[in-house]
């Protein structure tokens, strides 16, 4: 499968109420690669600073993950972040970011990627989204995912990305944010009117939610008991999600369901451990028996 | 089967951003009963005040429930309840609340009642639903519901109350102050160290949550899009379950699991109308064809 992802790359800094770890990898592009990797070979576009720890670069290796798309900029330092998770998991406060390369233009897209045919535009601006999305006129599957900063600053560029997409990919209290819609049905009835084929609503601990032409469908979460570190879990569904289409070529409202369900299994992993530290120890059998055990707890 | 359901029986007036109703009937164990009914006859034992209006015991016919457990007190008056929804349909603030004949002595169980097997004690003291209990020494299932005042206020009687009842259905905001746990299956499994054999753990719009000795099962609500009035749905999701379970005599986990399937395909017929008004309008075969729908799209 030619399947490209762009997003951020990060150092990032987790605090639990259990434990705190410093420099880890992260990033919205990371843990998308590494879930979607599961299903064939994925290709990144991003940049790193020359602060990048090269062993990093092992887990890329890892994930089979193609490096050619990665540049690691001279006099640039790599994004940071560092955040904080509450008693109650579900709520996290950011205490420090630092933008560093990706403030700065995207590397160019390398020219044995221009024939990627699964495209997965992961939270940025949506002008770089954009002219990202130009290197791949005839891809067979676009999706986005946005974030809050950008439905709030930068409105008008994200609602002409959404009639060139087909598919969004966000979080519920964004969906309502974007559509003054609290309802999520109507939410995301408002959001296909402004032109995306379909929309998949993530919705952290209690599932995720797609609205499609052919109709609706909420999945929850797979039970989570013990939940170590939270970040990455919406990126890493993405991933699975998006790994499991581009390896059916198949994006009718049933596949979508089923790729939904796949993203929760890998993100039911993801949250298992700090950073890579979980997905990195589990083979694809694994995943598929978590999405069996998730199909018979749905099953009455 | 004989299943039977104290509670509250309301006078209720409903505020929401499109609508208002007045003097409507509600209350727990009116939706529990007319949403358990749908699975056989249904005993219900509580008081009303000689404010009651006459045109109400027309709801109850119209879903076949026995009414020699209701008395209606001279001099007293009827449960009135006022509530206001706000633009988000899943807030609410209590307007008024006039006790009025729920703070009064409970009515008696009557004779013919006595050899109930399926006992639900929808929310009340903690106290009156142990004193009920009582009456049903040999009951086949005996289920509770709780809300946050008792767990405040009546902590102890309902932590004696958790170790003679089955089941225990409540809200996920009341499982973490119960427990002290935010995440719902640690919450669960605490609630299970305290006696009950499972708990069901109501989550509104995002579904439900058990926690059984053989294992944990989510399911999400059925997508809603036309939601007139809330009011209710975690009374009629019980009533469904355990309508469903008193019919079939099976109270293992896999029965539960559907069980509560059929408490959400209910429930959301309940929310499509103010009071019962469409719970009213509906058949059987409709809620086995929303169940039908419910299953379909949770197959992957």
């Amino acid at each position: 499968m030619s399947l490209i992802v762009t997003g951020s790359i990060g150092i990032d800094s987790i605090e639990t109420p259990n434990q705190t770890v410093n420099d880890v990898l992260g990033g919205s592009s990371i843990y998308f690669a590494a879930a979607a990797s599961f299903f064939g070979h994925v290709r990144l576009v991003g940049a790193v600073g020359d602060d990048f720890p090269p062993h990093f670069l092992e887990t890329f290796k890892h994930f089979n993950v193609d490096l050619e798309g990665l540049e690691q900029r001279v006099g640039s330092k790599t994004f940071k972040w560092r955040g904080k998770y509450h008693q109650n998991m579900n709520i996290r406060d950011t205490l420090s970011v630092e933008l560093n390369v990706l403030a700065e233009a995207l590397p160019p897209v390398p020219k044995a990627y221009q024939d990627s045919q699964y495209v997965f535009l992961a939270n940025t601006h949506p002008a770089g989204q954009l002219a990202l999305l130009e290197n791949f006129p005839n891809a067979k599957l676009t999706i986005a995912d946005t974030m809050d900063l950008w439905i709030e600053t930068e409105k008008e560029t994200l609602l002409k990305l959404l009639t060139k997409i087909d598919g969004l990919v966000l979080n519920d209290s964004e969906s309502q944010q974007l559509t003054g819609e609290s309802n999520i049905v109507l939410a995301a009835e408002k959001i296909l009117a402004m032109g995306p084929k379909f929309v998949v609503i993530k919705k952290g601990e209690h599932g995720c939610f797609i609205q499609h032409a052919e109709g609706n469908a909420a999945l929850p979460a797979y039970p989570a008991r013990d939940v170590i570190d939270p970040t990455g879990a919406g990126d890493s569904f993405a991933g699975g999600m998006m790994g499991y289409l581009a390896s059916q070529d198949d994006f009718s409202f049933e596949s979508l369901k089923k790729a939904m369900a796949y993203g929760t299994a890998i993100a039911s992993y993801n949250i298992e451990a700090f950073s890579l530290d979980k997905i990195k120890t589990i083979s694809k059998d694994c995943i598929e028996k978590r999405l069996n055990q998730f199909a018979q707890m749905l099953t009455f």
